[in-house]
C-alpha cells in the first residue's frame, strides 16, 4: 500500500506545480516560472533555454546560493526569524522568489507600468 | 584647491548620509539604517551592536556577498540588465537593499499591517 500512497502523492504534486505554473505563467508580464529544489535543481521551468547554454544549472545553482546567504541573514539578525520571500529589482525586471518547505518558486518579470 | 574640494565632497557626503538616515530613521516601523560600502564595510549604522559580537562586519560581509550573487543572477538572465533594488522578507521584518553607485543603503523594519 505504501508505495501505491507515494506514488499517489508524487502525482498530486505534480499536478499542484503544473497547475501553479499554468495560473502563474498567464498572469501580465510574466516572462517565466520555474520550481526548483532548495538545492538549486530545476523541476520544471517555462523559461526558454539558450542554445548550448547551461543557463538552467547556473542559475538554479545561483540561486540557491543567494537563498543561503539570504537566510543566514535573517537568522544573523534574529534567530527566531526565517526568510519567507525574496524580491529582486533590475532595471528591466523583477524576480520574485518565494520559499516553501523544499522548493523555491521563481517568476521573472516585466513590472507593468499600471 | 584639489585637496579643499575633496574635503569639500567628503563633508558634504556626509551630510547626505547623515540626512538619509536621519530621515529614514523617523518612518514608522524602520528598526535600523545602515549605510555600507558595496564591499561590506559599514560607514554608519543605527542598528545596535550585540556585546562582543562582531555582528555588525559579519552581517556587512553577508550583505555584501548577497548583493554580488543577485548582480550575478540579474546578469545571467540579461547581460543588459542590472540590480537596482533587493527586498528580503522573514516572517517578522523586512530588509531593503539599496543600490547606490558604491553604496548599499540598507533599512530593516517591521512591516505595518495597515
Amino acid at each position: 500500500m505504501a508505495q501505491d500512497d507515494s506514488k499517489a502523492d508524487a502525482a498530486s504534486l505534480q499536478i499542484d506545480i503544473d497547475e501553479t505554473i499554468a495560473r502563474l505563467s498567464s498572469k501580465r508580464g510574466v516572462e517565466s516560472v520555474t520550481v526548483l529544489t532548495k538545492d538549486g535543481r530545476v523541476i520544471r521551468t517555462t523559461a526558454e533555454q539558450k542554445e548550448g547554454s547551461d543557463g538552467e544549472g547556473l542559475q538554479g545553482r545561483l540561486l540557491s546560493k543567494l537563498i543561503r546567504d539570504a537566510a543566514e541573514i535573517a537568522e544573523q539578525l534574529d534567530s527566531q526569524d526565517e526568510l519567507s520571500f525574496l524580491r529582486i529589482r533590475t532595471v528591466k525586471r523583477e524576480l520574485m522568489v518565494a520559499l516553501d518547505h523544499d522548493y523555491l518558486l521563481v517568476v521573472v518579470q516585466t513590472p507593468q507600468m499600471d
